[in-house]
């Protein structure tokens, strides 16, 4: 029978506990635990059986102390309850773990979280941060200041060189123009994000630009990416148009849902037949036989997959210039749009 | 005019910069970042004063070598694309920020995530965790023998001793079984979620239970706790019963969504005049005018709430017993069901 081991809680397992119970020396497990450092193969695997046993973990915390490496990377996300970033969120950590990287996660409510959120980074000396929420060129330039990599997810630095991973919103917004003009409608709404949001105001002027160019005429009202402002927003458009709205472009697919069953619920028009919708995003609901709503889809995979790269190769080598990526949506023409 | 500062950003700023400038001593400033340590109110100015100037943040890190607490909390959560699940997530976090305390998240894909998010969540010496995600008592039993505190979200410990926050599944599924029986439904349907999954034995063990004691028959198929399962589970049934069914009973939300629509835009049915459907959480589709869904809201912040508030009294005090908190769910009659 095996002894039993004693180990006093309070104290914690050391790697001298498991040295003992190995009968290798203190350096010996210390190797064992640092990356690149070499340890024969049976001592190793006597190594790790007792430090299996006696649930001995080496402290991330204070070997991050040593190699100034924390391994871990703070993700700051604005809207958790959105419906697109569940998804984001979900590929981002699972991305980082499985190259052995922890999410310190940051969910912000308001603009005025940031200054908390950052010196709380600072504290825990994250390695790197992923930014899907507005940050101004005052806290963009901390970064720079203190040679912390960033990279933000669906914005830019308005100006400020740093990295970003972005879906192209002018050109998913042109395409959705086209799909509805080429359907042959005529008179557009066009339902915004909050005026503070750089996605609304990407994906507004990309769909404008195009009713322009095209010669269409359209109203504009504000929304508020949720469910409740497309419905409040396709109401007021009806009025100021005098009901001849037949096309409604909504900057995101949330407010599109709302919109529509406004447009059938409320209203009683039948979409698409008197209405067209489209949204952006290509959230899960989007795609249910309610809705089966005419939108472009953000490759999350890939935006996810090329956010972190570019975050752990800066943290690797800390002199890349920034660098932008732009990734095009896919358009899914639905059938909440004429010709579908 | 003010002197520029020069900082070495690859050294990082350190306590003696900021007494060099504040021109106090070095364990001045130590103290003004040590909680419940005394400092004079001017000194204290001066040495903020510095310290925004500078950049200065004392590091969590090597605070939490010394006093044993990290302020990092672990959240362990199994499925962020669940659609009730990024709410109670942007809770926790919400609260646990406003406590100062952070979250590292470990999203799981499957089962056999969790050895690995444990040994990480070691490594990082976390105070405690709050765990939305499925535990074998082998994995409970290692916070135990570590000492740190774990609240179970939605789950109990399946007979271990170990606190939980749950919403009453039975009570609610027993609720939800009155409700379709008393608008004269006679002929059931129940689509549970997963196999493993404990959340779903405990709905479907409410209803069953019930509709035995009312004498009313029921069929069972498995689903998945997503949308399309429900459409799947729904046709699947249908045939179990050759089209008799006249009530359906779902695990969750999105199943109870899928289920609609299929009969709706597949099998023609109308809903609730031939088909009554109810869910389970009360997530934000479920309101959406589409469904307006009979479900039972689980009482998420005062879950969170509770969760957090139980979690960092068992870290103040490691003494204290374990306890589980049940909240009763709000029934939401809705109009997916008849009378409704």
């Amino acid at each position: 029978m095996r002894k039993p081991v004693v180990v006093d809680v309070k104290r914690g397992v050391t790697s001298y506990d498991v040295a003992v119970r190995a009968g290798v020396s203190q350096s010996a497990v210390s190797r064992c635990f640092k990356e690149g450092a070499s340890v024969a193969p049976a001592t190793r695997a006597r190594i790790l059986e007792a430090a299996e046993a006696l649930g001995y973990a080496p402290n991330a915390i204070a070997q991050g102390l040593i190699t100034r490496r924390s391994n871990l990377v703070g993700v700051l996300i604005s809207n958790l309850t959105n419906l697109n970033y569940p998804e984001v969120l979900a590929e981002l950590t699972r991305r980082f773990s499985e190259r052995d990287v922890r999410v310190l996660l940051f969910t912000l409510q308001t603009e005025s979280d940031v200054p908390q959120a950052l010196r709380q980074l600072w504290r825990y000396r994250v390695d790197g941060v992923i930014a899907a929420a507005r940050l101004e060129r005052e806290a963009i330039a901390q970064f720079d200041a203190r040679g912390v990599p960033l990279v933000l997810y669906n914005r830019d630095g308005e100006g400020a060189p740093v990295s970003s991973v972005c879906c192209d919103s002018r050109a998913g917004e042109r395409a959705l123009v086209d799909r509805l003009a080429d359907a042959g409608c005529r008179r557009f709404g066009v339902i915004t994000g909050p005026a503070d949001s750089h996605v609304s105001q990407e994906r507004v002027a990309g769909a404008t630009e195009r009713l322009r160019e095209r010669g269409l005429p359209f109203e504009v009202a504000e929304g508020g990416f949720d469910y409740h402002s497309g419905e409040v927003g396709l109401r007021r458009l009806m009025m100021t148009t005098d009901g001849r709205m037949d096309a409604l472009v909504c900057a995101n697919d949330a407010m599109a849902l709302g919109a529509i069953d406004a447009a059938r619920h409320t209203l009683g028009l039948r979409v698409p037949e008197d209405l067209s919708v489209v949204g952006f995003d290509g959230v899960g609901p989007a795609a249910w036989s309610s809705y089966q709503l005419a939108t472009v889809r953000q490759p999350v995979k890939r935006m996810t997959e090329a956010a972190v790269a570019m975050l752990l190769e800066r943290i690797e080598r800390p002199d890349l210039t920034p660098e932008r990526r732009l990734f095009a949506g896919e358009l899914i023409p639905g059938r909440s749009a004429r010709g579908g």
